[in-house]
């Protein structure tokens, strides 16, 4: 196959919030080769990953992304590496190239699954997919009663497991954190999993986030997720050395393999967690879940979007049986949960599975990209770089 | 003040050629408040560093610069800071915003530094600036003719130390690696400082590196420059342990404070070197050359663009003495050398001076900016989010 053409479609939300939910827009890309499509999802910010898409050459070093793609050839599992290298290469100085690659990434390794009749996994070469325990993922609510209430509705709806994360919490007094912690236990039981994100509240104040630890470890939450900004490595291993039971997360900041590989040799995190759409897409996720192994360190996915990003970010890891739990977004807007006709939904054990089916095995829904579609028109000189395309069959 | 307007400029050559020159395009970023206008320069990529200036919200840590920038008050380096924060924290999922964060740092110093009549050096704390010795900063030649041609030409314009980097230097053997670096050492003359930059040719295989280093040290290159890509850092670690007395040299892929740590703290590195236009401005760029000199490392600037990002770029560190060398862009394309009518030029000892004058002490010139600049117009729905404005008087 020689990839012909490539599409982004940028989709958002009416309105668009100022909270913490990453699931009010999204990128589509759609890589066309010997009439099959591949399809995969950038990360957020869809007009500056179009722009880095589509840009004027800067210098040599400095290409737009799809200088490196459009007119690969696209046989092989090591096709996809040629043309990921390429990328990384030619668009070393332009900083946005990493999260536009990301969605290219996914919709390659999607393509040449559907080529090959085979799920994304097998190409990655896991034999199989294990099932995971999906963990609701949600924001703490604005008062302790509202995430008792989020709690509770998880356990309801099956889940195993639940994160709290973002709202008010560490941004306000020690006890209105512990007040949320309490309230997220008792809402979710004594046996369910509870994992924690505090947004980078305290920046790399490793004082401040040791002062939560007692409660943390009272409710006995398993993970501490980005209690810091992604780069102060040394104020995680300060904070991991203190944390007792509750083991540090974080990553999913990360752009690249060795930024990851960073907070894994130095930051003491016993979680990693790898946004696909952010990192380089499938290929780089993967060798982080491979790195990651050999360092005793447990691979998590990062995903706050449509179902379509949430295979594409599981399938790295589908096959370590010991990376058991997942990121499920459980309350995404109507755009998150309208994309995609197929859906990944958790078993009655709370467990997930991915689609038996080749590539990623989740279809973005037509009617859906034409509900939320943005038009998006960037001219540059005479030349129109970009024009939204039309909605695909 | 209160910053009230914020205007972006694409500027660009009228031909961009597939050569590692970064000067062939720039992002200007004019703020105005009270009157006044302060001026900086984004690094690479204006299309993707206009669009992360106004793109549409995607969510509460994902919103565009300006969101962070318009209306804020402007009195004090302290709200240079607090912006500076407010940029990164509410744009942290947005990558591109570290390098149009960066032209706008350095706008603002500039903006202080004429409201206060004084050069942004003192703004920085520093008493006075310390002169540079500036290298020539170039391209190898295609062959070590040229390479040679170009190394008496630096010497014979007064420059005491010369760059040179890219070209074909490290794609092909060993050989021709050694003849380049002959053909520098004799157009430099035996009292010249030669200074080398691979450009990221091996990747992370230091054995590649290694093969190099016997030519290195027998033309007494000072410093070798990204040997690997820019988060190799074991890899920098390994072969500085193997390079006696050539040392090693990087950092202008770090956008932010924190990835330059990490190369300081775990590479091995002698010099670092700082973008201005990438890490975030002056207000970063300082704030790891104070980190280096806690480290017994070397901070240099990261220049090959316009005398504008020239002087933002060394104002970070022009009142650490130690910190002896500067990279010169001498052989700009058009556009970098007619975008300021100051010039900042090395005097007849090699050495350059800042200009003594309020923030950065470099205009750009309007007909300059009516000459090279681009008409980009982004539209998303029914909004004209960007249009290049008119040429400032």
């Amino acid at each position: 196959m020689k990839i012909e053409d490539v599409e982004l479609y940028y989709l958002k939300m009416p309105e668009v919030l100022d909270i913490a939910d990453g699931s009010q827009d999204a990128l589509l890309v759609r890589v066309s080769a010997a009439g099959r499509s591949g399809w995969g999802e950038c990360e957020a910010a869809p007009l500056v990953s179009i722009a880095s898409w589509n840009c004027p050459m800067s210098h040599s070093i400095c290409k737009p992304v799809r200088a490196s793609v459009l007119g690969q050839r696209l046989e092989s599992v090591a096709d996809i590496h040629r043309i990921h290298a390429l990328v990384r290469h030619d668009s070393m100085d332009l900083l946005q190239a990493d999260h536009t690659l990301s969605g290219v990434d996914m919709a390659l390794w999607d393509l040449l699954g559907k080529q090959r009749g085979e799920p994304a996994y097998r190409l990655l070469g896991y034999d199989q997919a294990y099932p995971k325990t999906a963990y609701a993922s949600q924001l703490f609510g604005d008062d302790p009663q509202a995430t008792l209430h989020s709690a509770k509705r998880a356990r309801s709806e099956g889940f195993l497991a639940a994160k709290f994360g973002w709202g008010p919490f560490g941004l306000g007094a020690v006890q209105a954190d512990e007040d949320q912690l309490h309230a997220a236990r008792e809402g979710l039981g004594e046996d369910g999993i509870l994992l924690v994100d505090a947004g980078t509240a305290w920046e790399d104040d490793v004082e401040q986030a040791a002062l939560r630890l007692p409660a943390l470890e009272s409710v006995r939450a398993r993970w501490l997720e980005e209690p810091f900004r992604s780069g102060a490595l040394g104020a995680y291993a300060e904070l991991a050395r203190q944390s007792g039971a509750v083991r540090m997360a974080g990553g999913e900041g990360c752009h690249t393999f060795d930024q990851a590989k960073h907070l894994m040799d130095s930051g003491g995190i016993g979680y990693v967690q790898i946004d696909a759409g952010r990192i380089g897409g499938i290929t780089s996720a993967k060798q982080v879940a491979d790195y990651a192994r050999t360092q005793g360190i447990t691979f998590v996915n990062h995903t706050f979007t449509t179902h379509l990003a949430l295979s594409a970010s599981v399938h790295p890891f589908a096959g370590i049986e010991a990376d058991e739990l997942c990121e499920y977004p459980a309350a995404p807007t109507a755009l998150g949960s309208d994309l995609t006709k197929t859906k990944i939904v958790p078993d009655a054990n709370g467990r997930l599975h991915l689609p038996d089916a080749p590539g990623l095995g989740v279809e973005p829904d037509p009617a859906a990209i034409a509900k939320y579609l943005v038009d998006v028109e960037i001219r540059v000189g005479e030349e129109l770089l970009y024009r939204t395309p039309e909605v695909p069959r």
